[in-house]
Formats: structure tokens, C-alpha cells, sequence
């Protein structure tokens, strides 16, 4: 046979699970979606299609939701962590698990004032609204020794609407570009980075909401403290002031594409639209340009892939 | 000739315009899609291509981002009004315009604490981070002599985690459902509800801002305060509650999904997964529970279409 | 209670139902999704939340299901109008019945070629690849008297690149646009029109399957034929000619948005590129004019709404 | 600086490019989505904002309209190419150039019978339909010194309506699924091929049109043909059917959801659904089986990566 199989993984992509957690009247929700993928003693279901290594994906399903159960959500990455380590410990055609979370955040609605006058009740508390702000996601991997975990977010936009220039750049035959001193910089900002953790025994396991909660905020300011000379200039700072910031994460993957927002030319109708007056943009769909860089603590090894991917 | 023109309207959709505003170092943001439809004397472009009554989408685009700069963007409402009567008074075959906008609404990255430690600079007021829960909609219809302001909200994605029930419903040989006296109901809220303002000299305009704010409150506590026994219970609570609330509104419509979250059935694996102990759910996509109607003030006229939609 | 009810419908949304017929090794397949809307006796439900006259959305699913197998699905019409007198004609309080399909079609995979070199056995007649192009779509509605039905397409994408116009438009203070005598016409078509069918014992029912073929052939000649001078004079001549070839149609109506292709000015690196020589444009996404009109056989009622969705 | 900059990459993305070529009336249409990521010297752009070595995302965009006119579009392929040998050779700065293409297919609107009754006129050679199959993929990397090309396709639906098995894997505590001895087969194909070709002067270049259509058609031969004991068997035959047939290609990764498609339970209706009669399907979304694997000719290095995306 002249062909061979290569890197191969399978598993249930995008189990939906959500628990409710009760403290009395308080109602907690963990909103996720999870996808399985497990490699391991997997030639013969390709090669003949025997399937006595397999694992049903409609397995791994079911395992995600007694899981839920039996242990709870105390974070996506904890969570992952358990089914990480329950396929791989517990299946032994199955060498290496990787579990992939987006995690959805729903806040409370809040009624309080609104109880005194309509119903004379007391405050809801099993009522939420989907935030609807960034997604959260998670990848753990388990290979039977060590774990490697990456936490992330996706579609988190912020705009910077002054402070952002661009100018002093390559011009060749096909460059048309005016240089711009005050434009604005808006950008979708999908992130990855990774723990040191690698799930030894003597380790101390990271405060995985904590973290991710701190690692938000301070892209989020870096973003907003940065005097831009170029997008790549404020994703670095935006990486820097995350590994500056927190010791347990080494490496910090960014893909952000620059939401183009192009002062409108009003001239033809004899008026003016400098930025420094209040500017109208237009907000332009494609094409874009796409950012993309990882930043490292000096000395680590990078791990996150160049193309970042969920599911 | 055996065909005849029916109904017709033509113009520019999903026109991206931002606006910044500056006070100082205070900037704002407004950002808006704005969609224009206008109908009038447009027989000949129908039957010969005639464009001697047709002003170009090209040109209500223009007018779009002009206006912007003229007249600024007070609210989606306004910006609809101050258009839709240009397009309508200004252009002898323009007889009705129909303005349609959607919203999205950004919130300020607050970097106080952050910069004392990092910069020593003054608070950051010109960055924003896309708010992303609901998308606000307008649209606004002027046909020379009255208009009809109709708002709106859609995406809005709530969920109670106790207080609904279902049951007593008609059994036919087709019904496998069982009853539930504890479900989670969830939903994704789109509204559209319409203002008794017509646009008259004498009367008084109503403050946009504040009434969507507070009619997207009015819902969220309608929804989280009922006990449930339908989604249309709910949904005519909510309705009522915003025409009680709010005397400028006359018409409310929704279509809300059911977002079916099922309890998981665990007892293959000899689990319990009671709501009352906190459960899993499988949150799942299609088919879903349609619920559609009106809520109407006693007496008013229904005037928003069964079907809604945006663009 | 000073609000009160209107229209309002309920059912199960999206119910995704394939049917495999099997004539000996040959196999057929229809490929649906559909959405059931009841209205009736449901004031109840509403205001008090008794479900007494409720038919559940899930029996509506299990109905889909159970008919596709007892009666098979001939076409998206015919199986419409079979549920949607079913729940009319059964169901007590329910005194309307919207049913909605969107419809996708498959094509054989051919293999006689090869299956001579590879495994040499009999052609296989079991496989299928998803055609991919236009969404089919219908709507039945019954309300115990009488039928009608809507069928449509959506997301028909069609291009000529030449023999299209467009000059001798309104100029106003916002107008920049140039004239253009050649240029490309490009548009996504959704369509919906009316049969003239309504159901009784004396009609003679239309078949569905080949009045759809024909009428998505006219609309593709008419486009490809006119010498298009706007894009409303070629929605109008598309329209013409399906109601002037097909007399079982009485309406239909279109919503094209015009899809842009703007040819890219390249003076700035010294080069033509004018449309005769073969053009290089840029495609693209927004905004776009949006063109929607109705055309009628002269004589017939308008019917088919001004905003067009579908589920 | 305890951060360092790691792999890093810029361009524009999405360039929307349609290129018309004209041969008398009869015209041909190449449908492109365009994007360019370039690496090379650009530490200085991310830590001091210097742009010095950054030729603009905007020039790139620029280019590659220009490039699509000087050039023409031969294929995908060839087409990513030339830009990427541009941007590396004739950019200092620039080291490494990856040039990433979706191509949209296009059918001819055949007109000749419906011209003789309509209109007398010749056959219509400029109009044209979105094919809207498969949406076609191209990734050409080139870093000064040799060149790698990948080509793919993804959104390739296929289904099996019999010849598909599923039964013998492994059952632990959360195994609940029922083996299956007739079962639909469905799969949304995403596959990614790497040419062996490296762009050396002496070699051949491959016919890279031809070179895709007969690798989409083994690929659904070997579909169609095999009797399927699990999606992986089928998914390495369809591998290795293509790494036999073509001699051009060395490697090929697949990513294959299985696409559910669940026999429904009639049985609470007293109504048999059983495969052989010719069933009822519930067509599910979410969760999905998702299997994944590379195909290699012996011998050969696998260079295509686990995770793969488009732009």
C-alpha cells in the first residue's frame, strides 16, 4: 500500500452543555460548548474499519454532560482538565485528549427597584441576560503525562477613536496610501495565550477565572494607554503588559484584524470632516488587514500554533 | 401589456457610519448601519430603465455620511427622521422613505486604577469596547405628510432557571412531550414597538434614548418576574408591562424562540439530574419553539407587519 | 386591562427532515426545513397561561416526522398544504396554519467511469452531493376555507458582465456618482410568487416541481437576455416573463440587492483598465442597493407582503 | 525587556477580486478572496512603531488588483504564485510571503433555446450563475527561496443514503448508542492537498486546473464507492484514492464532520421507519462526530498542519 495515515483525531465537536448550580434561592448558570478530540491506537478504524479502539463520539458526548453532573463547572479549564484526563486514563486505545471550551457569560438581570413596584416580591435571583461580549474559550491537552492548557477569547472589539497614527512606511509602485496622524484604531481581538502549568502534582493549579478575568483587563488597558504608531506596536504592548502582568501565562498569541473605519471624503459637498472637529467614518467590511504575533517570556519555547483556530 | 408594477422601493442598505464627537478629551461614539428605502413616481425605471426619477443609491449613500457630519447623530431615531424627510422633501419623485438602522452600542474601557500604576497619566476617554448584547433597531417612515417611528431590539438572549412550567396542553395521537413543572426558559428577544408619535408641529417628541433604555428594562424585569406557565404568558407580560410603562408606546411585537435547554436524562448511568438539585441541560439549536404576537394599547390600531425584519 | 392581544402564531421552527425513498438500489431524497405557525383560539395562553387549547410546538415537530413517513414527500408544496390542513382540520382551536419550507437539493454523484477502474461494479445509485446553489423555498397557508400558496428562492447569485447601464439619474448637492455604460450587473435574487391556485375540489392542482424548474429558467433567461439600463428594468422583465410563461402564477416579487462590482481605478500605477479590454473589479459587500418591487398579472390582488422572510 | 516578539505575520485579507476576460462576446469570469500575509524584518513596527520595513496592507491590496490586470488570473494557484514571488523578491524587508485564495465558481446561463422564442437573438455568452458548491481553496508559501502549494475545497456535502455501518467499538459506563447496520452517511468535506511541486526551474509545473477537478472527483468517487464501516474508513480511502490517482500530490488532510442524520422513532405512533422501506431522517447540527486525518504517500513528510483554516 503506497499511501500511509498520518496525524489523525476524532471525537463529538460542540456538546452544548449548560448547569445550573442552586445556593437556595441563587441561581448560578456555566454556559459552554465543548468539543472532543482524541488521538491514540487509531490505524486499524482507517485502514479497515474496525472500530474496536474506538470510542463512540456519541460517547464522549455523554461523558461531557455526566461529567457536568458528577463534578460541576468550577471553570472551563478545570473542566477540561477532568475529561482530558478521564479519556485518556481510562480508555487505553486513546493516548492523548484535547478538549476544546467556548464559554458564553450571562449577567444577572437586576430587579430590585422594579419588585417594589410591580409585584411587592423579593429580588430575583434566577434570572440572567446573555453579555454577549467577547467569547471565552479553552484548549486542554493531555498526552497521559503532562497537560497544556491555552485560555483565549475571540470578538472582543475596542476602538481607540484618537491616538493612532501611520505613516513612515514602505512606498513602492503600488502604494496609494495617505499617511494619517490622528485616525481611529478598532480592531476584533482573538487571543490565545498559554499557562506554565503542566499539571505536575507539586504545581500549584492557577486561578483559572481570576487569571483570565486580569489577563481581559489588562489587554483591554494596554489597548487604551497605548499612543499607537502601528497596530503590530499596540498588539505587542498588548502581549507585553499580559506576560508583565501575569506569571503563570509564558505566551500570548494574537490574530487582530484592523476594523478599517475611513474618514469620509465630504469635500464634494464643500465640507470639511478633520478628526480633530468630530469626524464621520465609514466602517468597512473587507478587505482588512490582519495582525498577527505571538509574545513571549524571554527564554520560553513557543507552542501556540500560527493559526489559531476554535472547535 | 398583462403585467402591472406593484409596490416598489429601491435605495442604499447597511450604510456603516460612525460618529465621533469630541468634548474636550471626552470623545462619543455613535455607530449606527443605516438603510435606505424610498418609493415614489418610479414607474419608468421599471418598464423602459428610465433614471430621470431615480436619485442613485449611490447619492442616498452620500446623503447618509453628509448628514452625519451636518446634523451629528443624536439618536437613531432622529438621524432617521432628519432623513427620511430630506429624501422625501427634496426630491419631487421621492413620496415615502423608509429608514431603516440598526445600532450597536460601545461602552468606555475604564482605566483609572491601571494608569496610576502603569503610566501615571490622566483616565483614557477616547477607547471603547463593543458593548455586544442586543442590537438596537429603528425605522423611521415619512410620506409627506405624518411619519411612524417604530424601535426595536433583537438578539437580546435571557433565561430564567426556575418559575416555568408547562403542562395541560392538548395530547393527539402525535404528542410524546412530557410535562415539566420546573424548566429553564430561555429566549432571544426580538422586539419592535411603535411610537403614537406622528410627527406633528404641536407634538412633543419623545426623548429616544431614555425610552429605550427604559423599555429594554421594562422587558428584562417583566421577563425575569413572571412565573411562567407559557412563553406566550411570558411574552404578553412583557408587552404589557412596556405599554403600562411607557405612555409614548401604543404596539409592541415580538418573536421570541423558545431556546429549549433539556435536562439531560442521566439515568443510563444510574445519575439523577433533578432541577431542583441544580441540573445539565442540552442547550440545543433547532427545531425551537416560534412564539410571535402583538400587545396593542385598548383601542390602538396594529400596524407593525407579522413578519419583522431588518434591512 | 388596558392592553389587549393581536395577531399572534406559535410552532416549532426548523424541523430538518430528510426522506430517502428507495427504488430497488436507486435511492431518492428530499431534503426540507421546515417551520409550522399556528393561529387560533389562543387569547388564554396569553393572558393566563392555560395551555387548554395549546397544541405543542414538540407535537408539531413529531407531526412533521410521522407525515413525511406516512404520506412521503412529493414536493415542498404538496406537503405543506397536507400539514397544514392537518393541524386546521384536527385540531379544534387552531384556525390557521402557516407552513414554511426551505427545500435543498442534492445530484447524483456520478461513478459509472469509474467504477469500471476502481471496483468494477455496478454504477452506485445511493450517493448524493449537495447541489449549493439557490435555497428553494414555500409558504402554505390554510385557514379552513381556502389555501395559498407561495414558492420562492433565495440566494440565487447571478452576474452579466456586460450589456448592463446606468446614466441619466437625478444629480443632487450629494451626487458623485459617475455615469457608466458598461458596466457589470450582479445580484443575489430572492423571489417569492403566487399561485393562483387555491385549493378547491374543482382545481387542478399545479405541479409544484416543474412549475419551479420552469419558473427559475425564466427568471435566469430574462436576466441573461435583458439589456439592462437599471436593475429595476431587469426585475421588472424578469417578473414579465414568468407571469407572461407560467399561468398558474398570478405575483411574484423580488428583492435583489445589487451586488457592486466596482471596476478598480489603476491610473495610479499607470495602467487602463477599461471594461472592453476585460476588467479587474472589486466586489463588494456593503452597502448595496437594494431594488424590490412586485410585478402583477394585470388584474390580480397584491398579496405577497412588502418585506419578505423566510421561517 | 523581559518580552520578546515570536512569529508574526501581516497583510491584507479578503481582497474581493473579479477578473472578466473577454474573447469576442464570449466572456470568462475568474471570482477570487485574496489575502496576504507577509513576515520578514518587522521587529522594529512591533516594539517601537517604527514602519519603516512595513509595506502597507493597503499597498498589497492595491497590488493585488494590479497584479489580477498586468497578469490575468490562470488559476488560484499560479495567480498566488506571482504575488508571492513580488512581495518576497522586490520587498528588502520582506522574507516569507503566504498568499491565501477562496475561489467562487461560475456556470454559464444557457439561453440558446429560450433566445429563438424570446427574442430571435444570438446565444447570450456573458451571463453567468454562482455555481455555489464548494467553495475552492489555495495557500501558496513562498520564502525566497522555494515554494509550497497547498489546494483544497471545503463545503463539499455528500451523503451515503445506504452502504454505511457503524457497530463493534468500545462500550464503557456512558455508552448509550445503539449499533447501526444501515445508516445515512453524511459528511461537509474540507480537505487540504499539498503538491509535491517546490517552484525549482527545471521542474514541471502542474496543471493546477486540471489538477483540482480530478482531485474533487476521486474524491467522490471514493466516497460513493466504499462500504463504509466508520467515517474513517471512508475518509482514508478518499486519501488515498486521491494520493494514487495523482502523482502531483504527496499529502492530504481532511477534516470531516459527520453530519448526523438520525432514523426517526415512529414506534409511539405505531409506525415502522425502518432504513430498508425507505426512511424518515432528523437532519441534527450540533453535536457532530468530527473526524480529522492526513493521507501521505509513503515516504513522504507531512508538512500540512493539524488544525487547518482558511484567511
Amino acid at each position: 500500500m503506497p499511501t500511509i495515515l498520518g496525524q489523525n483525531q476524532y471525537g463529538k465537536a460542540e456538546n452544548r452543555v449548560v448547569k445550573i448550580t442552586r445556593d437556595g434561592d441563587t441561581h448560578h448558570i456555566k454556559d459552554l460548548n465543548v468539543s472532543v478530540a482524541l488521538s491514540g491506537d487509531l490505524d486499524d478504524v482507517h485502514y479497515s474499519g474496525s472500530n474496536a479502539h474506538v470510542l463512540p463520539t456519541d460517547t464522549t458526548k455523554n461523558t461531557v454532560f455526566a461529567y457536568a453532573k458528577e463534578h460541576g463547572i468550577e471553570s472551563a479549564e478545570a473542566f477540561g482538565l477532568l475529561l482530558a484526563r478521564h479519556f485518556v486514563d481510562d480508555t487505553e486505545p486513546i493516548h492523548q485528549a484535547r478538549i476544546r471550551i467556548e464559554e458564553y457569560e450571562w449577567e444577572r438581570i437586576e430587579t430590585s427597584d422594579a419588585n417594589s413596584r410591580f409585584i411587592g416580591a423579593d429580588e430575583v435571583k434566577h434570572s440572567f441576560v446573555r453579555k454577549g461580549q467577547e467569547t471565552r474559550t479553552a484548549q486542554i491537552t493531555y498526552d497521559g503525562e503532562g497537560v497544556e492548557v491555552l485560555s483565549g477569547l475571540k470578538d472582543l472589539t475596542v476602538l481607540n477613536s484618537t491616538n493612532s497614527e501611520f505613516w513612515g512606511y514602505i512606498k513602492d509602485r503600488y502604494t496609494t496610501l495617505k499617511e494619517d496622524y490622528d485616525r481611529i484604531l478598532a480592531t476584533s481581538v482573538s487571543a490565545v495565550w498559554r499557562h506554565n502549568y503542566t499539571g505536575g502534582e507539586q504545581e500549584r493549579t492557577p486561578n483559572w477565572e481570576k487569571s483570565y478575568a486580569q489577563t481581559k483587563k489588562h489587554m483591554l488597558h494596554a489597548f487604551a494607554e497605548t499612543y499607537s504608531l502601528s497596530l503590530q506596536q499596540t498588539l505587542y504592548q498588548m502581549g507585553s503588559r499580559v506576560i508583565n502582568s501575569r506569571p503563570e501565562i509564558d505566551e500570548i498569541r494574537f490574530s487582530m484584524p484592523n476594523k478599517h473605519h475611513f474618514r469620509v471624503d465630504l469635500s464634494p459637498f464643500d465640507m470639511k470632516n478633520e478628526a480633530a472637529d468630530g469626524a464621520v467614518y465609514y466602517a468597512a467590511d473587507r478587505p482588512y488587514g490582519l495582525i498577527e504575533a505571538t509574545v513571549l517570556r524571554d527564554g520560553a519555547t513557543p507552542r501556540i500554533p500560527v493559526d489559531m483556530t476554535n472547535l
